[in-house]
């Protein structure tokens, strides 16, 4: 199945998704200034990137919008004050989450919306909500993925299941998400195996979403593209929950299709990314992380850690083994 | 050839390698504290390390000793103040280059010596002096490996060539070294191939030392084991030259025999590494390195550029292209 020695050609069908906002907006609670995202915006059209994922479409009901920046609600407003018209090849993304968004009266008809695509995010037990959001979503006219979210936490039968449930629905892409970044490069080719079954009988597309707390987000990321994964979620410098993500950056330098270039890529970053940095907003692949990775739980008590700037790494791993 | 779902496994000919002093040390020129030595020294016998490499046996001609910590000279003497007799299971090796150690006088007779190891280093075009050092150091009594940097610049028909010259001598291990971080998994892959074919016929061992110029370290060397490779470098927090080297604690997360401890090296990290980033010692992936990594370029222009603690990537990015 390997897609072996294709290093030097490409495939036309992969599609680069920034998740800068929507995963970064996680360890900064979206606080983002309005130059960074119109500068984002600018970097993405010009490295090629095929789509931008602003952040998420959160219930302004459960959610207080005094506590967060704008990107964790994306009001199509907010969105068009950056974009315009968005006259341009690079699409616009969304991510809803399941039960935590008001996704039948916030996602409106996609002609009054900037929006071109809207990710819905969910985990196994809450597939039917999912599915009931995919065909709301398709309806109001836009492109769906579904992101399936701590797949290193599920059993590879229920998995099936839920394909197979998802391929019979509209949505276009099927998202496999380490969220806990648990996964090795061999697990990614058995769970894209399971997958490409699914996709293949339905007509779907396979995307991906890596988290670095084994420093293997970019590793899982060429491992999937070369067994056939075309959607692939990076982030600037990295950034994201806790490990982070698969590196833009290191991305582009892979991929070979003409249209992307890294060049921009750098330039936002040296503008941009080293100050966020300087202001305390820490992310990447630490200790504490490649713990709860190895471990196969969510980073949160590692971004706990974090938080709290403690460096005890030794203390940390007899608290996680005793939960364990 | 490739090895998939073994990971629950494990394979009893597998050795792990310290290269934390050797390769960190290029970081520090070399001045370890006697303390931070004596501690790695018993983590790797607790984590269940094979090897530890003390440092470089470098000419004392060529430099000049007021001017490195004492493990670029790694004299028996100063070694032996930290083993005593060594009568553990860890092996203690250190590296000698070619064209910059004095071999015939520096390395004397094994049982004189608390080293077990010699790592030949050479590039293709120092081989026969290579081969002089190996059969100098076997001839000796040692183990001796010999370590071909720089991997990613060769021809290929040159390395196969070099590695039938090498399998003709008393040598154990050959080794896979991407100086420059610039190899992909699927290259690895490659590489690997054409070693086997040498390492079969000659009864050798293959090795693996990897760089995280792009963060591929570890995943370099998951492939690589994956593939038959059995000797794996692995340095503390990832602690080597520029972007650093396959983190120990994630090369031990990884390895199943139970031998294999990561608690130790979780406890050296919390005690000693934390404090080297305090004293602007400083390593890991960051865009420099990626970029000479891309260009598959030496990293000196990279490590001129932490040091001189810039940070205005996008000008660097221009000065490579430049070069190029």
């Amino acid at each position: 199945m390997k897609e072996l020695a294709k290093l030097m050609d490409y495939r036309s069908g992969v599609r680069v998704v920034d998740a800068t906002l929507r995963d970064g907006g996680l360890v900064n609670n979206f606080y983002f200034t309005d130059e960074f995202v119109r500068d984002l915006y600018h970097a993405n059209i010009r490295a090629g990137v095929d789509y931008m994922e602003f952040g998420y479409k959160a219930s302004k009901e459960m959610f207080d919008e005094s506590k967060f920046g704008k990107w964790k609600f994306c009001k199509d407003e907010d969105i068009r004050a950056i974009v315009g018209e968005n006259d341009t090849d690079l699409k616009i993304a969304v991510m809803a989450d399941v039960g935590r968004c008001d996704y039948k009266t916030d996602i409106v008809d996609r002609t009054d919306s900037p929006v071109d695509l809207i990710r819905v995010a969910t985990y196994l037990n809450t597939i039917p909500t999912a599915v009931d959001m995919i065909e709301h979503a398709v309806q109001k006219g836009y492109e769906v993925s579904c992101n399936i979210m701590a797949i290193s936490n599920t059993q590879e039968s229920d998995l099936a299941i839920a394909l197979d449930i998802l391929g019979q629905t509209p949505v276009d892409v099927f998202y496999i998400v380490d969220s806990y970044g648990a996964l090795y490069p061999e697990q990614i080719a058995r769970i894209v195996d399971i997958y490409r079954n699914f996709a293949e009988k339905y007509h779907k597309k396979i995307g991906i979403h890596a988290h670095n707390n084994q420093q293997l987000a970019f590793a899982n990321t060429i491992e999937a593209v070369g067994d056939g994964v075309d959607w692939l979620d990076a982030t600037y410098y990295g950034m994201g929950r806790g490990a982070g993500n698969c590196a833009m950056e290191l991305l582009l330098g892979l991929l070979r299709n003409p249209k992307y270039h890294i060049a921009p890529v750098l330039k936002f970053i040296d503008q941009h990314m080293t100050k966020l940095h300087e202001k305390d907003v820490v992310w990447g692949y630490d200790l504490q992380y490649l713990m709860t990775g190895l471990l196969n739980h969510h980073p949160k008590t590692a971004i706990q850690f974090t938080k709290e700037k403690r460096s005890d790494y030794y203390e940390f791993y007899k608290e996680v083994m005793e939960q364990d």
